[in-house]
């Protein structure tokens, strides 16, 4: 609609008639007074000011033979989730770790990120929060918020709902792509910590644990199944780069999103290979745990719909399992994911040939 | 939700359980099989493939010191006219358009774009039909489609309603971003024809035109109110390069969208300077004429909320000002914009020094 640079609201037409239409100018206003306020505190030397403003300008240096990496996702209904539990400031967060988590995968470097932010009407405090996640996770992870667009559209969104997505660039050189061929029978996966649904499954979710039971106490936990709910989408790029930093070469990685171990692992195999995973080895989160026990899901279903407790999978030779794995976890203890401070990573599963018509992932 | 680079729906976990949850896992598939028939035939060579699959990769090279350029936005309420007249190839269209404007204010050339489609229940037919747009505005500007995420979003869009967001990364040089310190009391404003409201006030269009009026004929154009409403977004690309291919350093560019010309041209002058108009220069759209004489919004008003036949200025040295104006109108001759055939290129105005608490813009 409008494409200012730093976010301007499609409130920005500010003509009474306009404003009677339905789109609030002045919220509209007071959102972006306060995304500057916000993200003016953390301004990226990378980003060029000053230069028009219709879009966002990002000065790209230091690659020789550059592959930029794009990703572009929402977090689901867990929107719903945050409107209902009317808490703001973490969905952002999960938006942007997701995002960073996809590009991840084929070794990229996060550079920016822009989101969209859209609402049936306009709150200037609940948009705050929202943009104040996305610049928290962004400023967490080394990423310039290069821009990102709110948009008040009554009779799209209901009142007290909205939506919101987003755009990670990374970049990778050319070289330093993660090459999945590389891959060989008898290698190791090193699984990092869920710590809960992350983004996925919230549909079913809500349909098995309805918001009145929210506010009960999770049992295995010290939280509500509201919180758990809530927990934030951890970001993996930290623990990547420690294994990296230990002088490991990673074969291939994956973020286990919608489609769970089951679906996620094969993209980044090889068709001649399967992964065997030892489930004995990594803890369900109780949260799925939950879920899974009252909706009576298989445990095909159960890994199809949830992360089931692995939130990342990196793939390593054998002989290099040991130390990545060491990496991982000191990574882990120096940086507990939020909402599971004792998960920590394991060598989950191995790399397999795969029979003939034989399944890509193998549970035992 | 799902990180798929190739568009999987958030549909993508395939159990029956989710299924029931209210998210239409066939449909979700038929549309993914969709996509890949819309997209694999327009694949663009700078897209590598086979890289692992979380995250579109995008061969980066041509550039010396390069400005990565990138802008996210939403079509607005254009989405609701689009979604009563059952009519969906054209929002994506709309969307990728005004992007493309957006970063070439700075002179980047688009690289590649993303995509975010977003709706209560998905009819896998009219998801291909959104994709098909993006795709062809893409492939119509050399700009690779590189992703984009579909989600299937029960309780947050209304049954038949839908968003639509988009992201595109451009690149430009550094020493070739624009640099509007150059403008210049005297310089020439060279307007490019708008085909309607773009995708700026259709909050207030609605309110002023009933869906109940819109397949009436529009007087002074051969289609309906409704046609009008639908006009795509057009992209500026080729007319700026046709400027600059003619040896003309342009200094400043607008993207004339929500603000229209007063909030936008300013957005891009020095504060020293303002821009007088002289609106006799050009023509106003019919449905914008129609709208403003019925919301009677004083001049001002109009100027603020539409772009009022203006989709785009380009500011140049007075000396420029006709090769400049050759050099679009060839290519308006050789390629017209859909929905405004007639429609030309003009001097619709120039720089002057700004009066101390003056507006920086002034139409007269």
């Amino acid at each position: 609609m409008n494409g200012a640079q730093s976010r301007a609201a499609n409130t920005h037409a500010m003509t009474d008639s306009y404003a009677a239409s339905g789109v609030n100018i002045d919220a509209g206003n007071a959102a972006v007074d306060r995304y500057r306020e916000i993200t003016g505190r953390r301004r990226d030397p990378r980003i060029l000011e000053g230069i028009g403003g219709f879009g966002g300008c990002f000065e790209f240096r230091g690659y020789k033979d550059a592959v930029l990496v794009a990703s572009t996702d929402g977090v689901g209904t867990k929107v719903l989730v945050a409107a209902e539990l009317r808490c703001f400031d973490t969905v952002g967060q999960d938006l942007v770790n997701h995002c960073i988590n996809d590009i991840l995968c084929v070794n990229a470097q996060p550079l920016f990120f822009l989101d969209y932010f859209a609402v049936g009407k306009l709150d200037p405090e609940v948009a705050a929060q929202i943009v104040c996640g996305v610049a928290k996770a962004c400023a967490e992870n080394g990423t310039a918020l290069l821009g990102g667009e709110t948009a008040e559209m009554p009779g799209v969104y209901a009142h007290g709902h909205f939506d919101i997505a987003g755009t990670i660039v990374g970049a990778v050189e050319r070289d330093a792509l993660v090459d999945t061929t590389r891959v060989t029978a008898g290698d190791a996966i090193i699984g990092l910590p869920a710590n809960g649904l992350h983004t996925n499954g919230y549909s079913l979710a809500r349909r098995v644990l309805p918001t009145l039971r929210w506010p009960q106490a999770l049992p295995g936990t010290a939280g509500t199944i509201g919180d758990a709910l809530l927990a934030i989408h951890p970001c993996y790029l930290a623990h990547v780069r420690a294994v990296q930093a230990a002088g490991i070469s990673i074969k291939a990685m994956a973020h286990i999103t919608g489609g769970g171990l089951i679906d996620n692992v094969p993209r980044v195999l090889p068709g001649h290979l399967a992964a065997r995973f030892d489930r004995s080895t990594w803890k369900v989160p109780a949260i799925a745990e939950l879920i899974v026990r009252e909706a009576a899901l298989s445990v095909e279903e159960a890994h199809r719909t949830f992360n089931m407790g692995v939130g990342f999978c990196i793939v390593v030779s054998r002989d290099d399992a040991r130390r990545s794995l060491d990496a991982a976890r000191a990574t882990l203890s120096a940086h507990p994911i939020a909402g599971a401070p004792d998960a920590d990573a394991a060598i989950i599963g191995e790399i397999e040939p795969r029979h003939a018509c034989g399944p890509a992932v193998v549970l035992s």
